[in-house]
Order: C-alpha cells, then sequence, then structure tokens
C-alpha cells in the first residue's frame, strides 16, 4: 500500500528518527472538507506548519484528506492544493522542499459519505499502524463543513473511528455553533451525546491571532507593572475593534441569517474581551484555571439591553441581498453589518469602565486591536510646552494589542513608555524600530515601546499546533460557549426590530458611525435627519407631563419613561427638603415591578440624594427568606441598596423570617416591625409612602375583603393574597393613611380597567383597598402614565 | 466744616439727586489701614469704583480713611494716594473728573488710636447726619490691617462706633483668619464678642475674581447642559490653579510663617473647589441657600492624609529667609512654597473624582485656572485622520474658568466646542474672537466657545460693590471658615515634618514638580536622586517578611504596613479558595483600631474578593446600638461595609440591640445569634477568624478570668470588660477554636509586652484568654509586627 511505501521512503532518507526506537505514537490527521475554502486558505498549510514543527518530536504521522467528492476527483482536487503549499520565509528552502515531498506523500484521500466510508478509514489506519508496528498516540477530525453535517460526521466518527483505548480522540469544530443560545445547547447536546467534553476542540480562531494569544501571558509577565493599575480606579475605557472595509457581497447567504454581532461580536471580540477582563489565574499556563475564570468572567457581565448596542447597514447591502437571494425590490434586510456595544462588568475590579466592542463591513480601514486606555493620573506643573515633549506622565497612557493591518500591518504590542518597559517573551516577540513619522491613537509611535513577532504565524497554525498540545485553553468550551450565547441572546433578542443606521460605506461614512456612551447606554452621535426634526428627546426639561386631578387628589401623567423621571425628582426633592427639616427622612418602598425602574433611576441619576439620613422600610413583604428572589426586598436590594449609600442600620426589612421559619403568627414578626416604626418614625408617620395598584384593587399587601389592616389599630399585619406566595405582611391602611405623603405609581395598559374603574368610585376600601388611601393629614399625589390613564 | 461743604457742592451741582427727596440713607465707609499697601493699591481704587457706580442710587457717602498715623502726615499719605485715582476706561473722561473731584471732597482723614479717637469718629459722623438731616442707612469698617490689631479695632467699633437702631453694621476683614483650626475658632471667638455673624463680610479676594465669581451663575444658566454630566461618572478630573512666576522675596517674615497651603491653598483654591463641588441651590442668588449648600460640601470632603499632598521649595527661599530674618546660615525652613494636594469628596455625586489643587512660586508662568475634564464618552468609528478634524467628538471635552494671566491674558470661560454652546449672561459677558494660534490645555482656541467679561474688574470693585449690596455669599462666614480650617488643619499638623523638595525655580524646574495620583494618594512622578538608590519602595513584590514559628503556630513578621499587605491577601487567597470549593466564606472579624487599616486595604485593593459569597460575622461586639460610634459593627461599616458589595443579608451584626434595650439577659440576643451561627455556618465552624490581642491577653471579648466563654457549651456569650463600656457579647472560645482557620493580628510598640509574655507561656486562658485559641482542627497562624514583636 502507499502508506507503508512513504513510511518506508521517510525512514530511508534518514530525516526522521528511527520509528521504531523512539516513536512517541502515531497521529492520523482527518480533514473533513479537505477540498473546501478554508482547507484551500488556511488548514493544509497550518498542518504542513506542524509537519514541519514536529517531524522530530518522536510523532509519526498521516494525513487525511476526506469529503464528499469521489475519490479519483476528489484526490486530483487535494493534491491541486497541496502542491501549492508554501514554503514559511524562515525554513531552509531545501529543508522544506523534502518536507514538503514527505508531506504529499503522508496525506491521502478519501470519500467520506456513507457510515461504510467511515469503516473503511478505520480499517486502513488500523492495518497501517499494525503493519508499521506502531502504537497509536491518538486522531484528530477536523470539521471545516457546514454545521448541518456536524451531527451525522458525528455519528459516524463516534461509532466507527474512535482510537483504540489509550489513544486520544480530538475533534475540531468550526464556527458557527448556533445563532443563539436555544440552537447552540441544541447542538451542543447533540455533540456531547458522541464526544466527551475533552474530545472537542471548537475553533475561534481569533484565539490564534498572535495579538490576541498573547494577552493572557502579557498580563501574567507584566504582574508586577498591572497589578496596580488593572482596574477601574485606573482604567478609563476598553476598545476591542474589528473594522473591515469589504462589504458582504457574495457572501450574503451566508451574512443575511447571522449578522455582524453573531458574525465576530459574539465569538472574536468576546474571547478578547475575557481574556483582558477575566481575573488572572495564578498559573496561565494551566488550561483548566483559565477556562474556569473565563467562565467567571461571563457571570459578572451585566445583562446586556436594547440600548447598550447602536447598529447599522452599509447603503449596498440591501440591493445585494436582494440579487444574490432573488428577494423583492421592496425586501427590506434587518441584519446589521455594523455594531457598537457597550458592555460592563460588575465585578469590583472593572465596574463602570466602558467595554466597547465594535465591528462593521464597509467602514474606512482594516484594522484590528485590543486597546486599553488608563486614566491620566498625573498632573504637570510646568507650562504646556514641557507637557507635551518627551515621555511627559501627562501624555496618554495605554497598552494596544494590535491584531493586524492598520497602519502598522503586522500584530504588535504596543504600551505608552510612561506606562512601563513591558516584559516580553524574547524568543517569540522583538522590539520593533523606525516608522518614527506614523501616528498611533493620536501619539506618535515614537511615544510607544513596540514589539511584533519574531516569526509572524497564520492563526491556524497557531490553533493546528494547540491542538497538537491538547492546550484546550485556546478553544472555545461547551460552557464557554454557552456563557457566550446567554450573554448575547438577550441583545440579539430585543433588537431585532430595531432601525439601522444607514451608511455609504468607507471614507464617506464621516461621523455618521461615531456613538456616545451615557449612563451604560450607547447612541450614535449624529441625528439622522429625521430625529432632527424632534430634537427634544433627550432634554430633561422636555417632560410632557399633565397636572391634573384624580380621585381629588393631585395627577401627574406622562409617558412611562418620563413619569418615572418625574416621580424620583419629586421624591429627592422631598428627601432633601425633609432631611434639611428634620435630619432624617423616613421611605416606605412597595414591591412590584414598577417600583425597579423607579429605584434604578434612583440609583443611577440622583446623587444629591440624602440617602445617609434617609431610612428605608417596607410597605408589603411576602413570606419568603429575604434572600429569595421572590421577595420584595431583595428587589429593592438589587436595584437600589446595592447601588447607593443607605447605612446597614437605616434600612429596615421586615421581619418575615424569624427563628427559620416564615410569618408565624407566634414569632411576631408585625409586633417586632410596629415596635421599630414606633421607635425610630416619629409619630409613626412616614415621611413618604410609595405605593402600587393590582388590577384587583389592592395596595401594598392589602387584597380586597382582607380581614387585617383595612381598619383598626395594628399597624402591621398579616394578610392572604389571592396569588402566591400567599402569605404576606404589610403596612395598615390606617398606618399609611398617617404619612405625610403618599405617592401612587400606576403604569401599563394593563392597569386601565382598574384606573378607569377608581376614577369613578368612592372610599370602598373593602372592594377596593386603593380607595381607602387617603392621609388623613398629608398629601396623596398619583403617578398615573398615559397607557394605564388612557388605555 | 468740611463734609457738609462738600455736601452742599455735590447738590450744587446737581451731580446727585435731591437727597431731601429720594435719600436711601447716607452709607459712612472707614477704611481702616487707609495708606497700607492693600488699600493703596486696590481698595482706595474699588472705593471709587463703587461711589462712580452708586452715585445715582439715592445713598449719599462719605469716606474715612483712618490709620494710627498722626492727622496731619496722615492726610497728606492718604490724599497723594486718593489723587492718583484712575479712571476707568469706559467711563467718559469729564464724568470721571467730575465724580474724582467729589469723591475727594467726601474723603476724610482720621487718626484712630486711642478709645477717644473712635468716640470723636463717632461722633462726626452724628453731627453730620443731624446737620445735613440725613437718615443713616448703615456703616462699613473695611479692616486693611494685620490681624493682631483685630480685637481692638473690633472692641473700639462695638463699644463706640455702632450705628443707631434701623441702620446696619459692616465690618469686613482681610486674611489671614487663623493660621490653623484652634487659632481661627479663637480669632472667630473673640470676633463674636464683638459682631453678630451677618455683620462680619471676611475677604478672600478670590471670590471677587470675576471667572470664579461666574462658577455658580454658570452652572446654574446651564442646568440642561451640566445636569446630566456634572458627576463622577462624567468628570474625569478637577484641576484648581494658581502658578505665580514671582518668589517670596521680601516677604518672608510673613510668608516664613504661613507657606503655600495657608496662603493661598485654605482660602482661594478651597473657595473654587467648593463653587465646583457644592450642590446647586434652586436659588444662586439666596446668600443663605448658597452657604448652606457651600457648609454640605464642605461636610462630604474625605479627610486628608500625610499622603494627599506634594511639597516643594524653590531653592533660593532658604537664603531668602536667612537673610530677611536674621536666620544663621544652617538655618532650615520646611516652609513649603509648592504644594499639589489631591482631594476626594465621598459624596455620590463626586466620590472618586480627583480634585487637584495646586500653587506655587517661582514656577514658569503666572497663570490661575479652575479646569473641569470631561471624561470621553464618545467611540469614532472611522479612521483618526478624521477623528481629529473639527468639533470632533473624540476631541477632549473641558470647561474652563480662566482666572487671568497666563497665554489669554483675561479672565474667561472656556466650554469645549463638543460639549455645549453655554448660556452667558449678555451684558457682562462676551464672546471672545481671535487668537486662532493659541493652545490652551493641548487644543487650538478654536476648539472653544470662548467668553471674556464686558468690563474687566478688579476683584476688589467687585467685592466692595458685594459689601454695599449686602451679598454676603461672596464672603466667609465663620462656619465657612472653621470648616475650612478643619479640612485643612490635619494636612498641615502631618506634613510639618515632611521632606520638600526643592526646585531651582521658572522653567528650569522641569518635571520636577510633575506628580502622581495613585490610590487616593499623591506623589512626585520622579524620583529624589536619593530614592532612586532605594527604587523598590513601592513594588508589592517586597514584601519583606520573616515567615517562621510563634507559640507552635505559623508566624508571619513584617513592618506593620506590608504585614496588612500580606494579611489582607492571605484573607482573599482563603476567601477566594473557600468560595470556589464551597460557594460561601464566611469570615467573623474582631473590632478595635488595627482591624480598621486592614478593613480599608480589602475595600481599596482586593478587587477580587468574592465579597458577594462572603458573609460577615462579628467575633465581639460592645453592649451600645450598632450605629454608636464605639459599636465595632460601625467601625465595621464604616471602613469596610460601605465601600464594598456584601449583600444585606449575609451581614451579621450581634444583636445587643434588642426591644430597644442593650444585651439584656432576657432579650436572648447570644441565643439568637447562636442559632444564626448553627443555621447558616455548617457545623458552626467559622472559615476564618480573625482575632486581635489586648495588652491584658484578652481575645474577642473574653478577658481574664471571665466567667464566660472561656469553657464550656455556649457558643455566644455575654462578658464584662475591665474597661468601658463594661458589658461585651463575644463568641466562646470553644467556638472560636472549630474554626477552619485563625488569624491573630497584633500591632504596635505597645504590644510587645504581652507578645514576649505570650512567646513563653503556655496554655492558660483563664490568665490570659489568646492562650486559649488552639483551633482543634483548623490552622492559626499569628501575624505579628516588627513593633510588637521586637519592641
Amino acid at each position: 500500500k502507499m502508506l507503508r511505501r512513504v513510511l518506508f521512503t521517510v525512514l530511508f532518507m534518514g530525516a526522521l528518527p528511527s520509528l521504531a526506537e523512539v516513536s512517541q505514537g502515531h497521529i492520523s490527521v482527518v480533514l473533513l472538507g479537505a477540498t473546501g475554502d478554508l482547507a484551500k486558505k488556511y488548514l493544509w498549510q497550518g498542518l504542513f506548519q506542524l509537519y514541519m514543527d514536529q517531524v522530530s518530536s518522536g510523532h509519526s504521522f498521516t494525513f487525511h484528506g476526506a469529503a464528499l467528492t469521489a475519490l479519483e476527483p476528489g484526490q486530483r482536487l487535494m493534491f491541486d492544493v497541496l502542491k501549492k503549499l508554501a514554503c514559511p520565509p524562515d525554513e531552509s528552502p531545501n529543508r522544506c522542499a523534502v518536507l514538503k515531498d514527505q508531506f504529499l506523500k503522508l496525506s491521502q484521500y478519501h470519500q467520506l459519505k456513507t457510515a461504510e466510508n467511515y469503516t473503511v478509514l478505520n480499517r486502513e489506519i488500523e492495518t497501517l499502524l499494525r503493519q508499521e508496528g506502531l502504537k497509536e498516540a491518538g486522531r484528530i477530525f477536523y470539521f471545516s463543513v457546514p454545521p448541518f453535517a456536524y451531527t451525522e460526521i458525528a455519528r459516524h466518527i463516534n461509532s466507527s473511528c474512535r482510537p483504540p483505548p489509550g489513544a486520544w480522540l480530538r475533534v475540531v469544530l468550526e464556527k458557527p455553533f448556533g445563532h443563539d443560545l436555544e440552537s447552540a445547547q441544541q447542538l451542543a447536546a447533540e455533540l456531547t451525546s458522541f464526544f466527551r467534553e475533552e474530545e472537542m476542540y471548537r475553533v475561534d480562531h481569533y484565539l490564534g491571532k498572535q495579538a490576541v494569544a498573547h494577552i493572557l501571558p502579557f498580563r501574567d509577565q507584566n504582574r508586577q507593572f498591572l497589578d496596580p493599575i488593572w482596574n477601574r480606579h485606573h482604567v478609563e475605557r476598553v476598545e476591542i475593534v474589528l473594522k473591515e472595509t469589504v462589504d458582504a457581497k457574495g457572501r450574503t447567504s451566508f451574512y443575511e441569517q447571522y449578522g455582524v454581532i453573531r458574525d465576530v461580536l459574539q465569538n472574536h471580540l468576546t474571547e478578547a474581551l475575557m481574556f483582558l477582563a477575566m481575573e488572572l489565574p495564578a498559573n496561565v499556563s494551566r488550561a483548566e484555571e483559565v477556562l474556569q475564570h473565563k467562565l467567571q468572567a461571563f457571570q459578572s457581565l451585566r445583562g446586556l439591553e436594547k440600548n447598550s448596542a447602536v447598529l447599522g447597514q452599509y447603503q449596498a447591502y440591501a440591493s445585494q441581498v436582494q440579487e444574490e437571494l432573488q428577494k423583492a425590490q421592496d425586501y427590506i434586510s434587518t441584519t446589521p453589518t455594523f455594531a457598537g456595544v457597550l458592555i460592563h462588568s460588575d465585578n469590583l475590579r472593572w465596574e463602570g469602565v466602558p467595554f466597547l466592542l465594535t465591528s462593521g463591513k464597509a467602514l474606512d480601514e482594516r484594522v484590528g486591536y485590543v486597546r486599553v486606555l488608563f486614566k491620566n493620573r498625573a498632573y504637570c506643573t510646568q507650562s504646556e510646552t514641557l507637557r507635551d515633549a518627551g515621555q511627559s506622565q501627562c501624555k496618554a497612557k495605554q497598552i494596544i494589542f494590535y491584531i493586524g493591518h492598520g497602519a502598522l500591518k503586522t500584530p504588535a504590542v504596543l504600551v505608552s513608555r510612561n506606562l512601563f518597559r513591558p516584559v516580553m517573551p524574547e524568543g517569540s516577540w522583538r522590539e520593533a524600530v523606525g516608522q518614527s513619522d506614523l501616528h498611533i491613537f493620536g501619539q506618535p509611535l515614537s511615544d510607544y515601546y513596540v514589539y511584533s513577532p519574531v516569526k509572524e504565524r497564520d492563526a491556524y497554525s497557531v490553533l493546528i499546533s494547540n491542538i497538537y498540545h491538547g492546550r484546550k485553553d485556546f478553544f472555545i468550551t461547551t460552557e464557554n460557549l454557552l456563557a457566550s450565547w446567554g450573554f448575547w441572546t438577550p441583545l440579539l433578542d430585543s433588537i431585532s426590530h430595531q432601525p439601522l443606521r444607514l451608511y455609504p460605506g468607507g471614507v464617506e461614512n464621516q461621523h455618521l458611525l461615531d456613538f456616545e456612551m451615557v449612563n451604560g447606554e450607547v447612541a450614535f452621535t449624529l441625528a439622522e435627519p429625521v430625529e432632527l426634526l424632534n430634537p427634544s428627546g433627550l432634554m430633561p426639561s422636555d417632560y410632557r407631563t399633565i397636572q391634573s386631578k384624580f380621585r381629588q387628589s393631585p395627577l401627574v401623567s406622562a409617558w412611562s419613561e418620563d413619569l418615572i423621571s418625574q416621580l424620583a425628582s419629586d421624591i429627592e426633592k422631598t428627601a432633601s427638603r425633609t432631611v434639611a427639616h428634620s435630619g432624617q427622612f423616613h421611605l416606605a418602598l412597595s414591591g412590584g415591578s414598577s417600583p425597579a425602574v423607579l429605584f434604578q433611576r434612583l440609583a443611577r441619576h440622583h446623587y444629591a440624594f440624602p440617602w445617609k439620613h434617609t431610612h428605608i422600610w417596607l410597605v408589603d413583604e411576602r413570606c419568603v427568606p429575604l434572600s429569595d428572589t421572590e421577595s420584595n426586598f431583595f428587589s429593592l436590594h438589587n436595584h437600589l441598596l446595592q447601588n447607593v449609600r443607605v447605612p446597614y442600620f437605616n434600612v429596615h426589612p421586615m421581619p418575615v423570617h424569624l427563628n427559620q421559619r416564615l410569618c408565624v403568627e407566634e414569632d411576631r414578626g408585625t409586633e417586632l416591625y410596629a415596635k421599630e416604626i414606633m421607635a425610630l418614625v416619629a409619630n409613626a408617620s412616614f415621611d413618604l409612602v410609595l405605593l402600587g395598584v393590582g388590577t384587583d384593587g389592592h395596595t401594598a399587601s392589602l387584597f380586597p375583603r382582607s380581614e387585617n389592616g383595612l381598619e383598626g389599630a395594628q399597624t402591621v399585619v398579616l394578610t392572604e393574597s389571592p396569588v402566591k406566595p400567599h402569605q404576606r405582611m404589610s403596612l395598615s391602611l390606617p398606618l399609611i393613611n398617617k404619612a405625610r405623603q403618599v405617592f401612587v405609581l400606576v403604569l401599563g395598559k394593563g392597569k386601565h380597567d382598574i384606573t378607569t374603574l377608581l376614577s369613578r368610585v368612592g372610599h370602598e376600601p373593602r372592594k377596593w383597598p386603593i380607595s381607602g388611601v387617603s392621609p388623613s393629614s398629608g398629601q396623596l399625589v398619583w403617578y398615573v402614565d398615559y397607557e394605564a390613564l388612557l388605555g
């Protein structure tokens, strides 16, 4: 057989050590999709590089190209590719020529279509090994095929092509790995039924880009410099960017299903983000630790919302889609070709630091980079002339992992000279010289220490080498993949009907795609022409609130967002006035979803709120532990308390959980809470009580026909809700009516009926408890949004 | 008498409205120190300006210069000054000449030395008014005299020169107002015994600088733009700077006692800071509101420490002092002539924003400014060429109140064009044009909207006008003054023996005075030559810790700062490991002063600490309310809990305050705490207990010969301390010994004796409770600093 002949040839030439003596075992590499684009462009070259690098490792190799094509034409197609394999510039041409010849002889084409084909392949490998007396080290199956083919191939490999015990199996998978969380889970579940986690190598070729692959080693080797500054106190922002000049022409059948977020952000840019944001493991070469820390970094990302992203589409895209996918002239694609996404991590290291992920097609330049911009912590006392000279501390400080292309044209690591001289691995990175007239991110190149790889290596070469070495941290684990989809899917869902900004492409884009961050959201800087007609959208002075009367009390009404702003601002005013007057402010808050928005608004926009002097009370509580997600306190804690500075002593959750029991009468939680109120709140008269209304007219946890709390002397009561959890604790109506101010917040279409009804009925608390709210000497104000008011 | 003649002349000329008809009353201005430098340079000119401005106001005026000099020479000296009064360029020369003539006639010199002199002055004023039939509106006494003369003059004015009821008295005081909190309090107390608060006008002439005086109006008039961005989320830093080229030559007798902080920072720069940082009152023209908000802003400043400042002295200063003050050749002055101070406000609006106050003599330029630099929130998608053009959103965004001198040479307000076009009062500020080649803070002037005053006015003119109008918010109230000294005095005390960096002066200073902020501290960027010999000072790798044994357990020892770092880091490691293993970490902490430093370290440096999964327990507590400053929990709350994110549910203060009573046996607080521990901590075995040691060998609140807690089954006990407050609650020794890890922290010389003793004694918990700490299956580690270990 041919293979035997080849091995003999190799031995005979003496280019390899004697297999019989030092063999580490044999590795069979099977490339599925051997004549496809990716294989042609990168994979065969990567395998050839692997062979050149490892020919003396003690392992022996055979390479099996496979495809659906029949043997003869397949063979011809494949060897056409192999003949064109290039010799790397750092390899001696002689050695390379010899090795290339050997590589060709070690390579063979197979048609892999039926179950039988796989069985035959397996038998051939076994036969060869037996004949040559070789121990099997392992098998690599590289899936360079469309994902719909994965399951079928995986099943065949699992049933027919597993190596014998003691040898490993590595299957290499190329994206896309699903297009949202659900599809990714489904695909992962299928694959998991055939392969063990450690057998799967999901490729994100960005992890093979030299500058990206060096982020963790760089952080590790420069711990002494980075430890003090790698945090929110020093990092101003992080930009992770992949800009392309090309557009999607010719690829719209793929692109139209994915778009820029699925194509670039969910995978490549997110992986780079993780390398930056994750806590540094003690040992960065231990894949297990790296992967675990990466997962933790995922967990601390703040959820994305609609306004976390700006989206665009180049103008020609629509017609390209119409043409390539045979769509009608009026077909409108909602696929973004440009996205800028603002990401926040909620851990203490990164809280508040903006991570900007940006990518797009048809932009003005091709470039990829990860840029960490530090806050400028220096003050330069002498005047500006000096300030700008030399290595001034007042110049911008940045670290850039330059992935490639752009002005520099090579991968590079750049560190501002006024930061530190980085430690770089001498063998693989060297300091670059020259090009002094180049400017990178607003500074001359001479302001940086610049390092570039000694040997520039293609990402696939790097990855194939890592597959060979079993470095799983260069690949996407199932957990990692699902965490990423779990993070991105809510955004993808929420933007599916977002308007896209159209851009002409290239330099003509001008400032059209510039965007700005405000309060954790992003928006394009330039308004659309149509938006310019109504430029008032963002002005706080623009409250379109109606002031009127409802049930004989003041009514404030507006669209819900404006209403919440107004309410938050009114609460702050009341708080400031009360604290100025009496030194403290007693605020009783309701649970539910409407207040959550209010709480966030208070936490994020009201810096002058006198939290230090505010006491927080609960209007009502569900009988669950306080740390249960169902608990009103838990929601208050999450949306408000965690983000402001209310002293611990001023926080008064309802004691629904005493002696490890929930709302047991004899634990006397209601009495305890009543006592606390009596002790701290003058006359038990809260400064402000915030209420909501249920569709049945309940308020606080006072339900229609409740036995407790609608009247009588009791101030805090146990009640029963018609919905789960049934047991509740609540302030009583008489206590609420002692308050100096009561604000009732009513939001949404769902409340229209009860709102209408309430506008007509009188004081009937047994039917509609909310109708009994009528502060005896305080003020009642209704905050009802247009949807609740007008339906 | 002369005055009568003058008044008749005025009436006769018709330049004033008929006094008899519309007089608003008469104002007597008495300038004490009428022939001194300040009076010559600014005050007479300011009074003349007042006269020109108010001549038609309906008030009549007389101006009384006074000094210790005898009448005749004093008169001559004073009129020499008056004759040189300038006419402002915007005044018609004719009118000015007439008014100047009148002003001279309305001005008179008095010798004010004895009590009798004051009585005579008073009588003269009364006589004049009676003769002219004028109602008295008020009297202004301007103290342009050294502060040691204040009390004497004040006493005379109070006893002899008060105007009759219905007319006001305003005394104007010039700094210095003391040189620290105590002296300022003393001076204030003296003055308060003579004058009511509303009668005193303490001048800080910076409040009369047009750019400074416009800060609040600017914030008010531009609320719509500033409201969303005037906070920590948008402001990168604030610089408040007064640089001088002159040195202290000729003034060292004054300067040597004060130095740059007392001379410039405590007053001028602090006042500008307050205008920036204070919450904006609803009505900025209401002095009362402004002053109250300013005081609140003082209260939220974080206390300064030694390392909040960098200090310098120009090289020639020492010899100038030696010469002018007749000091010996080896006399060393510790007076700083340069200071850079980093200030933080702890309110939610400004938390984390650095406010840099800088001033110095013998620098390279004379300039004063207040600069608010905003974070750049924009991402400019297209490449750098575009990024720098026009009003790009990616350019720096700043607002500058340019006080004067420097490149611009006039007061000005500058707002980056990519921020907003500010609203400016049209009558008093106008848009400046031209000078396009000028660069201000790294940007061409054309990048800003630039406004300068229509009429440039000297600070004293502005202030004298404000005295006339009774605008107290342009002056320093007693409360304001004491708040400022209260803020600065601790720094002044702590730096009195700090080394000063010597600088050559002028442009030669180069980068010598550049400084950097790290972790709320500042340091010069360039090390001193002597520091360069030992450059390792700041490296975290430089722990000089000794690892050894103490009482058969591991001992870690180092200088206290390093020890705290090591301990914090060990606690974090334990926490991370424990959370990784069991999902939560139960940490029991002791009170006292040593842990406070540790808590701060944990809060400020350990971003990866798993607080979210950490439960905080108390080792012991004093029987006081939790919000009492004596409470261990209070200190823990202040130093740690307020600054990290431990969920409310995970915080477990000891229940020493139940039913509004403190540690009453029948309230069963100890049982409650024991139950809570049993419910949440597996096997009641804390993951880590942090203990201290008292000089008597107590630990937790377990004192020698305690009846409770040293043995037995009880886990939480009430104990008695020999020192107040006597009643305590404490974990028992048996419970502590169930912990998986116990760290004991011992700091300071005061603990040397007990440390030595403990190294010798065995297990004798009844004598020395700490000797009974011996975890049954856990680990004990001692953290003892060199001072405690070695004495």
